[in-house]
């Protein structure tokens, strides 16, 4: 961003990288295809640590500029350890990461400063269908519920259009309401 | 744990508990309703953070033994600035993360006992649709792969049936295989 001047900066966002990075796209559609990676490995019970490095993208093998690793286990309470979030809490965050950096990108995109973007997502979820203890429950979440605080120099009205934006073009806001093929293969001895 | 003997622990998991708690939650059904939250704030750009902490389960309202913070964020590629996974990645966590997690459980009460668990989650995404170039593109992860390697004391169709089982009692599963309904909420101002 050392080229960039003042006006191009906006909520942290480029906006100058940000349109001609859409622009190298539209001259180069492959460009665009990713493939993201999760390697986990288990600890113990429940817990399992994952690591988030390596991803392709833009045509080529790339990686992070540090690799992450990341506890996920269930609660005592439900026979674990608690070593970490459980592996559901961490799609609310996901979600709620989606919705935000689409928001950041958005208002920049549309000229609006925000000062102050929070939110809470939440999940209900009946244990008796994980559980296996009644066959009228589902595995997953029931319902989820998104509520964002967005404070920036724009009216009400449209600091609600940037949310509605960001949810049309969230990738994780379509796994959640759209389904995805998951194919699962296993080596084992 | 302390009071159990040790053929009730199995792969980290002491099954006695395990079993009293299928059985508790079999008498008292109400106990297995949770609601799982994050609670995210932007940073800047593409960059937000969130806290989990609090949720609801068991009748009442209880905490993690350690609230956890978690950076998300995109890569500078896609014009971020790479302080932490994609959203799009901590879905991929949260699926291994999971389905390792029954892996664990399921083979404590089965018997058999677990060496090396190891998985890695791919998904493939075509960003022309996040980035709104191209309406025939999904925003999501158009297919994800996952590859278990399991060792443990048990052939290979034993082991195999581990993930199967797993799988089929899994709540980040269900809600990439099948939709869930999201509510947003926006307070602007």
């Amino acid at each position: 961003m050392s080229t960039a001047t003042d006006d191009s900066v906006r909520n942290g966002v480029d906006t100058v990288t940000l349109f001609a990075t859409l622009d190298a796209v539209k001259e180069a559609p492959e460009a665009a295809k990713f493939q993201f990676r999760a390697r986990n490995r288990w600890v113990s019970g429940t817990h399992s640590r994952t690591t988030i490095d390596d991803y392709f993208g833009v045509g080529e093998e790339r990686a992070h500029e540090a690799a992450t690793v990341h506890d996920i286990d269930h609660p005592k309470v439900l026979v674990g350890s608690d070593k970490g979030p459980t592996p559901v809490e961490y799609l609310l965050h996901a979600l709620a990461g989606c919705l935000t950096a689409g928001l950041g990108n958005i208002a920049a995109a549309r000229g609006i400063e925000l000062t102050e973007v929070t939110s809470t997502v939440e999940g209900d979820i009946d244990l008796n269908g994980v559980l296996g203890l009644d066959p009228q429950v589902r595995n997953g979440f029931e319902q989820i519920r998104v509520r964002f605080d967005v404070k920036g120099n724009a009216s009400p009205e449209k600091l609600r259009q940037l949310v509605e934006q960001s949810r049309a073009r969230s990738a994780v806001f379509d796994v959640f309401t759209n389904s995805v093929p998951v194919a699962i293969e296993v080596a084992a001895g």
